[in-house]
């Protein structure tokens, strides 16, 4: 198991010892920070979101839609995930929500060291308001960021439309891990082969019970069950918040 | 610099010596397995192309639909990588051609020791009929296969118009390590917010001058120049061929 990207390599790095050992450093800094980053969140009287996706899926164009819809009720930050570019976090200033771009200069996948880092700027940035809500959205890719624990407590999986009903079958780790699994972009389900019932079943192969919500930003449907989930999450980790 | 994933991993981890060392010696015994891959596949006769992109862009689609066209006059041969499933290389024989299906059972890139063993069962499963054409389908992921040559003679990036139009600036790497730019699924543009004229300023900032094709598989927009591209390499690639 190379965990340097999350990924498991094949039998001949496997059995080099260098290479297991210092794969099994790395992923122990990882946790220990990770474990750090969610001590940290939950003293601010946050509760923090990691969003997962091939690139293209709508993570940016979730949080657009939802900072649109909560952020009266709601104090939110965001920490944007890419190897090159500020444009996600200019998307998500633009809604006036304060927002950190990480990038990452090459690497496939946020690890809970640039999380830290992230957390201080947006306290920075948000400048005495309170965060109830902090979305971490991870570079797009499907595999890598499955590995590491960034300090989230809840881990959202995107699967759109587009991108095929078989996903969860050949990208299992990453499924597996997710707290909920979104269907985005199901305004375009007339377009493309896609089965939400087969995507569904083999969710549930891998997770059994797992909530998968099927949405569209651009449209709202199917939307409410989302802001639902996000306002029970807040009720159960802040219950004094509202 | 970690080239185990094709990342570059951040800070803390350049200054580890070990880090570094494994990682220079893993690329190290990639690159010469490539290159003997490389070798292997001229003296079979034949030109090599690795497809990678996001998950969903339609590589398989590209393959199947390239297949039909061109089956009849080239011998086609396809490796196909993906994390878990026997389902892409399903798709391919169902077509006619041999397959061989990459299970790499986590690991998010194809390498070159798997494609080595992959050439040997392609071979095995062509029963001696000549391969001219061999795809390499890499696992769908927009940022670690680029670090590692396979042995091929040219390297195919796919962007599909669902990802949207700024995909080359936020990956730059892969964009840059590309012979040939494909921008999929063009029958979808007028569904969404994608720019081809910003893909491809993106793309040529990347890389002045790297040829863009715009098709749709399933209309065949555009296929014709893919096509047109494939025959002027066999052509180049195997003089005494056709």
């Amino acid at each position: 198991m190379c965990d340097i990207c999350g990924c498991q390599l094949h039998e001949h790095h496997h059995h080099d010892p260098k290479v297991v050992e210092v794969n099994r450093s790395l992923l122990e800094a990882n946790q220990k920070q990770a474990e750090a980053n969610r001590h940290y969140i939950e003293h601010m009287g946050a509760v923090a979101i990691n969003l997962i996706s091939s690139p293209g899926s709508g993570k940016t164009t979730l949080l657009e839609r939802t900072i649109d819809e909560l952020k009266e009720s709601c104090g939110i930050g965001v920490i944007e995930g890419d190897i090159e570019t500020e444009r996600d976090a200019d998307r998500i200033r633009a809604k006036g929500v304060p927002a950190v771009q990480l990038t990452t200069g090459g690497a496939c996948h946020l690890d809970a060291p640039m999380v830290h880092g992230g957390l201080h700027v947006l306290e920075h940035l948000a400048k005495g308001r309170r965060l109830d809500l902090i979305f971490i959205e991870n570079v797009g890719n499907l595999v890598c960021p499955a590995t590491f624990d960034l300090g989230e407590h809840q881990r959202v999986v995107l699967l759109s439309s587009p991108e095929g009903s078989d996903k969860p079958a050949k990208y299992p780790a990453t499924f597996k891990s997710a707290d909920l699994v979104l269907i985005t972009k199901s305004d375009l389900l007339p377009h493309f082969d896609f089965s939400v019932e087969e995507a569904t079943s083999q969710v549930h192969l891998l997770k059994p019970e797992l909530e998968i919500i099927t949405l569209s930003a651009t449209t709202g449907d199917g939307f409410l069950r989302w802001l639902t989930y996000l306002r029970r999450l807040l009720a159960q980790r802040l219950p004094h918040a509202h």
